[in-house]
C-alpha cells in the first residue's frame, strides 16, 4: 500500500516521507465517522486581557479525552485489510495508549500497549477497558522500544508510533484543519509541542490553509528539547526532563523536526509554574478541564511570550485528562 | 409597560402572569445579541451505562457560568428607557447576581446587588467586578427582602427577583427551546429545581416544542420543598434546607409553582454523596466543570430514579461556578 505518494509537496525533504494538506484532507475523511468534530471555545476573559480575539480548539473534549485519537484512529484505519489482520502494537503510557486501544476496538483488531510497569493503574484499566493487551515493561525508554519491536516482528503486528509517523502527524493536523475552516483568517496558531506530532500536523495545515498566519510551538521549560533543537538546527534530545506537562516530556522525531524547521516560526518556553496557572485560569474562567500539557500555549499566552495584541489567535488545547484527586493548585 | 399581554395561555393562573412559548422565543430574540449559545454534548460514556442517548445543555459555558444570565439578560432589556433609567436591584449570593450585575453593565445601567455579609469574598469580588454595587445584609432571608423592597422604593430601581418573575422564567426557558432546536426529537426534559425559574421556563419550552416528552424536576434530598410542594399540591418552603448543591437552596415561588405543577411530570430526589459521585463522573467522562446544583439531575440518571432504557434524553447542566480549591471528593 502507498500510503504517501510523491504529490507537490508541503514538506519535502531527501529521504523522508512526504506531508502535505491532501493527507490531512484524507485524514479528516477518514476519521470523520469516529472522532468528535470538537468545540472551538472563546472567552471574553481570555479576550479581554490579551487584546486579542482567541479561540480555543477544544480536543480535550475529544474522544479518550485528547487530540492522540484523530493521528491514531488515522493510522490504524489507514491499513490494509492484511495489515490490520495483524493487529497493531505501540509503546505509552499515555493519551496514545488509550487512542490507539479505541482505534483498533472500532476496527476490530487486536491492539497490544507497551506501557512502563510504574504506569497508574487508573491508566492501565483505561486501556483495558479497550479491550487491549497491555505489556508491561521496565520504565525505560529503549527497553520499551525493544519490546515493541520485538512484538512487531513475530506478531507481524504494525508498530503505530506515537508521533514521528505521517500518519500520525497528518491526523493531528485535523485539528487544526476544523479550526480554520470554522474561524479563518488566523493570525496566530499555538500547539504544545512534545514528540511534536501534533504542533507537525497544525503547522502544515495552517500553512497551506492560513498561510499568512504564523505558527508557534509552545513547550515547558523542563522538557525543551525542541526549542533547543529548533534554535540550534539539529535535534538534542532531553536527557532528563522533567515537568508538569507530563504529556510533553518526549523529544522531537526526525519526521516531526523536520516539519517543524520548514512551518513553524518559532519555539517559546513557559514555567511550570505559569502552566499550572494558565490551567487553573482555564478551568475557572472557560469551565472545561484541561491538562498541564494543554495549559502550555495559554502559559505563553499570558506570560506574553507572544506578541499578539490585536490579533486573532487559534489554540489548540491539546487533552483534558487529569487526576481529579491530585489537583496542582491544592496543597 | 405591559409585559405579558393576554396571549393565549400555555400557563394560565387566575391573577398570575401569563407565560407561553412566545415569550421564550420573544426572550431568545432578546438576549441573543449577549447570551452564548450553548454547546450541545455527548457522552459515549453515558449513552453505554444508561443504555439511552443523552444530550447535554451545557448551561456551565453561559456567560457568567450558569443558565441564570439568560433570564436575568432577558428581564434587563425587557426594560423600558424609563425603567432602566432608574437602574435594577435584586437579592443574591450566587450566580443571578453575576448575572443580573453583568447584564446591567451590558445595558448600561446600574444595578444593585443585596448580598449575605458572609458571602465569600470571590462572589462579591465577582459582582463588584461587573461594576455593581453591593449592599451587603445578615444572612437572613426576611431581612434580604426588605433591604431589597427599601431600596427599590427609595431610588425607584426595578426588582429583578431571581425566579418568581415571568420575564426570568421566559429567559430560563431559552436554553431548552435552544436544546430542543438542535436535537428534537426528546423523550425525556431534566433540569434540576431550587426556586423554579430554570424548571419553569424548561418545562414550558419542552411542552409547547416537544409535546410528547415528559419533563422531570431534579432536586436534592436536602432541600426537596419541590417534591414536597408538588406531591402535596400546596407550597411547602424548606426551613432548613441543607445540601451541597448550594444553586438549589431557595423555595418554590407561587408563580413557579404553579408553572411546575401544569408542566412537570414528576420531580425526584437524590442523596449529596450521589450528587457529588455524578459531578466528579461529569467531570472525568466529559470533562467539563460543573457545579453540585448541575449534577443533580445526572445524578437521578446515573441512579436509575427515571426509567430512560432507549430513549432520547435532554439534560440542562446548569452552572459551572465552583471553588476549585475546595473540591467535595478531594479530602
Amino acid at each position: 500500500m502507498v500510503l504517501w505518494p510523491d504529490v507537490p509537496a508541503q514538506t519535502k525533504i531527501v529521504g523522508m516521507p512526504t506531508i502535505g494538506v491532501d493527507h490531512i484532507r484524507e485524514a479528516a475523511a477518514r476519521i470523520k465517522p469516529y472522532a468528535h468534530r470538537t468545540a472551538v471555545l472563546t472567552s471574553r476573559y481570555f479576550d479581554d486581557r490579551l487584546g486579542a480575539a482567541v479561540f480555543f480548539k477544544c480536543e480535550n473534549l475529544q474522544k479518550v479525552g485528547a487530540f492522540k485519537f484523530r493521528g491514531a484512529c488515522n493510522a490504524v484505519m489507514s491499513l490494509s485489510d492484511d495489515e490490520a489482520s495483524r493487529g497493531v502494537v505501540t509503546h505509552s503510557s499515555g493519551n496514545h495508549a488509550q487512542a490507539v486501544a479505541l482505534a483498533a476496538r472500532l476496527r476490530g483488531i487486536d491492539a497490544t500497549i507497551v506501557m512502563h510497569n510504574n504506569a497508574p493503574a487508573v491508566k492501565r484499566r483505561a486501556v483495558e477497558d479497550y479491550g487491549a493487551r497491555i505489556v508491561p515493561v521496565e520504565p525505560v525508554e529503549h527497553v520499551r522500544v525493544a519490546v515493541t519491536n520485538e512484538i512487531a516482528q513475530h506478531s507481524g503486528a504494525v508498530i503505530i508510533h506515537p508521533y514521528n509517523d505521517p500518519r500520525i502527524i497528518a491526523g493531528q493536523g485535523t485539528a487544526a484543519m476544523e479550526l480554520i475552516e470554522e474561524i479563518a483568517p488566523l493570525d496566530v496558531m499555538l500547539a504544545p509541542v512534545g514528540g511534536g506530532g501534533l504542533l507537525s500536523g497544525t503547522s502544515i495545515a495552517t500553512a497551506a490553509l492560513c498561510p499568512q498566519a504564523d505558527t508557534f510551538g509552545t513547550e515547558p521549560k523542563g522538557a525543551d528539547d525542541a526549542c533547543r533543537s529548533f534554535h540550534g538546527g539539529q535535534i538534542c534530545p532531553s536527557d532528563h526532563p522533567n515537568t508538569i506537562a507530563d504529556g510533553l516530556l518526549t523529544s522531537l522525531g526526525d519526521l516531526t523536526f523536520a516539519v517543524i524547521r520548514r512551518h513553524v516560526r518559532d519555539i517559546v518556553t513557559v514555567s511550570d509554574e505559569s502552566i499550572i496557572d494558565a490551567m487553573r485560569t482555564v478551568w475557572m474562567r472557560m469551565k472545561i478541564i484541561i491538562e498541564p500539557s494543554a495549559a502550555v500555549p495559554v502559559a505563553a499566552l499570558l506570560g506574553g511570550k507572544l506578541a499578539v495584541k490585536g490579533k486573532r489567535v487559534g489554540v489548540i488545547l491539546s487533552g483534558g485528562n487529569v487526576d481529579l484527586d491530585r489537583l496542582p493548585w491544592v496543597v
